[in-house]
């Protein structure tokens, strides 16, 4: 063993894998791409929302003071001096004794102020002219929806560092925002090391397993909104694992290898960190599965050992790569939103360390629970299709049952929070 | 108006709607590109999990029975013959008084029954041979991972109808799927409709919006899990129309306009639907927003008229595009999944109607919440900005206060459920 390994608390890893966060800078791209990218500019009203008095029902735009006497026994006639649908306007102000027939959304003419609903009038036709006829008195403004009075003009409607979901894309539409500042999305690396690999289109021999982890990993980059360079397969010779690593190193932002950082004989990364002469910033962590996780720094840029083993390689991706990919893309709530929970199932295994157990969620009258998503031994790689949360139990404790209070962290939430606790 | 505008139950709807759905086949596509896509066949254990014993720890293989009379103060030591990483085998059984150095995951020697960690052994040389020492018995069996103790190959794991994400993708990995069949995506067609709308890019004039709903569909198709071909603005003049939505008919999976459903003389979708011979499920729904959604199937496709109010467009595509998508791509449950929640906040408009309001999740102390994420007047495009479910709220009630029982469908929420109630 080339290092010291002392384990550190995992709030504690979190934190100081933090302080290597970096932003990666924006740019601008066409609206029609913008979805699952993260604002890097806050969204404005760039005019009052509606941006002009508006109908909110088919109907006649007219003055309520004509109205002023009608009732049932006294109606009132007025004149109908022309139709407009949306997206028209009236072609001048209408005067007292006329009435303008009117659609949903359309902007009110000018001198009208109410809208009658068609239900509410008679229309009848009379030497070429239309009239429309109204047994009730109109009050001033009613059924007009006022200009700017869901959203004024200026208003910041949506932070920068937000998410960018359907609605968020409707209100860039809506505010004329044809192309969009979003966050850049890093470029991760992905290594598979051990010679005890195959590739997945390879044949299995005896004493080997296929690559999974790598395949894995290349999903939870996606899925934290990065992009992968699969950087193949390092094997077990020093020089040009070497090579491989520093050559990668100058192509992508953040690095990933997966496995070869056990207490095995056969471990490079130690040998390869040290050439390369990174920073290791831990490489143990009081927890399960993943504690032999190390993360080291290079020229600003990560480097992240995770462990060879599936459940292992997941945990370690969603709590340490995680939040360093939302903080190259600028976003605000940078890690996982974590909550309380209740335990669906019993897990009596004893937890000396933090233990990360790969769990679904479910919901029944209106309380969430959490319950393991299989058996909980750290190779079991079947467990995690059935993944969306971490079910978080501290360490120290005896194992848990059924109904008891639990943390949980959710891994397919786009809201998330601004830090780890 | 050229039909009946009848009002039928939401559910009612959601049944009508889903007599007509599809299943669009499946395509084999490349492993890395499977993520978000829906399994076409289960995915079968081609081999057992582990495939052969391995070790859990890095230690010493070897046979049980010598170390039978072991203690403190009986020390017994073994030849160490070789030495076997992960990936690789011994070249030979091993014999009584023999044992094999081997590390985590590597395959256990023939003649070797149990596995002894470092921390209980001590190693020496003597003669150019290397010798390890053991002071406790060990048991058959003891650390040892055995073939098969996690998957019996042959063993179905994950079945078909399922959505991937990384886990099911580390298992496909596994199990050497180097391809994969998944459903095929349908293509949506978007049309926009109504002279009111103004292309993003261009500027705001008197008694005009721009289009918003295209840019927003676009995302829910996507988020949905199909693709988009937006078709264009269509304006009010009927030859144009027709050709178009026809035109358009011919080249994808299912159609949406947005606008041109409501009961505004300008709606030329009725008679769109009659010249093309579309049978007309329904035009009317008892529910709140989105109530002249309209459905149309013509040739085994479906046409869905969705409002051209944002909020009635967002509702109308969750409820009634999203299951039809989740059908042609072949997914088990195509429905959102629905739960039982806390209201978080007063929602004191009563709802003669079914009513969907706009809103978010949040969790506090093991409980669900949902709120609703603005006012609801239905033209209010910015709630939609931080929707992650709808609250549904049945008709024929006078609204509700914080604390209430409500029902709610999640939106972004992958597993889903089986049928709409």
């Amino acid at each position: 063993m080339k290092f010291n390994r002392k384990p550190i608390p995992v709030s504690e890893a979190v934190n100081k894998v933090m302080e290597d966060k970096r932003y990666g800078g924006y740019e601008e791209i066409p609206l029609n791409q913008c979805e699952n990218r993260v604002l890097a500019e806050d969204i404005t009203a760039t005019h009052p929302i509606p941006p002009f008095d508006k109908s909110p029902y088919d109907g006649f735009a007219l003055r309520s003071e004509d109205t002023r006497i009608a009732d049932r026994d006294n109606p009132i006639t007025l004149k109908v001096i022309e139709e407009i649908g949306a997206g028209h306007r009236a072609s001048r102000p209408i005067r007292s004794g006329e009435a303008v027939r009117i659609m949903t959304g359309a902007e009110i003419p000018e001198g009208a102020d109410c809208v009658a609903m068609f239900e509410i009038c008679q229309t009848h036709e009379r030497d070429g002219e239309n009239y429309m006829t109204i047994k009730r008195k109109m009050d001033k403004d009613q059924n007009i929806i006022q200009q700017g009075s869901e959203t004024k003009e200026g208003e910041i409607l949506v932070e920068k560092g937000v998410h960018i979901n359907p609605g968020v894309k409707a209100l860039l539409a809506t505010f004329g925002y044809s192309t969009v500042k979003v966050g850049k999305k890093p470029l991760v690396g992905v290594f598979a090391t051990g010679t005890e690999l195959l590739e997945v289109d390879e044949a299995l021999v005896p004493g080997k397993i296929r690559n999974s982890n790598a395949y894995m990993i290349e999903a939870q980059v996606r899925r934290s909104g990065g992009e992968v360079k699969y950087c193949g397969k390092l094997d077990d010779e020093f020089d040009t694992c070497f090579n491989a690593v520093k050559r990668a190193l100058d192509e992508v932002d953040i690095l990933i290898t997966t496995g070869g950082v056990s207490v095995g004989d056969y471990d490079l990364m130690p040998d390869i960190y040290e050439k390369l002469g990174a920073d290791v910033r831990f490489n143990k962590i009081a927890m399960r599965p993943g504690s032999v996780t190390t993360v080291a720094e290079h020229e600003g840029k990560l480097l992240f050992g995770l462990s060879g083993n599936p459940s292992a390689c997941y945990v370690g991706f969603e709590l340490f790569v995680y939040p360093i990919i939302q903080a190259y893309k600028g976003k605000a709530n940078q890690f996982h939103k974590k909550i309380e929970a209740t335990l669906g199932q019993d897990f009596p295994k004893p937890n000396p360390f933090t233990r990360f157990v790969r769990g679904f969620m479910h919901f029944q009258e209106g309380k969430v629970f959490v319950s393991p998503a299989g058996m909980d031994k750290s190779a079991v790689v079947t467990s995690l299709a059935r993944t969306d949360v971490l079910i978080m139990l501290p360490g120290g404790t005896r194992g848990f049952e059924k109904g008891d209070k639990v943390e949980a962290i959710l891994l397919e939430d786009y809201i998330g929070q601004a830090s780890f606790e």
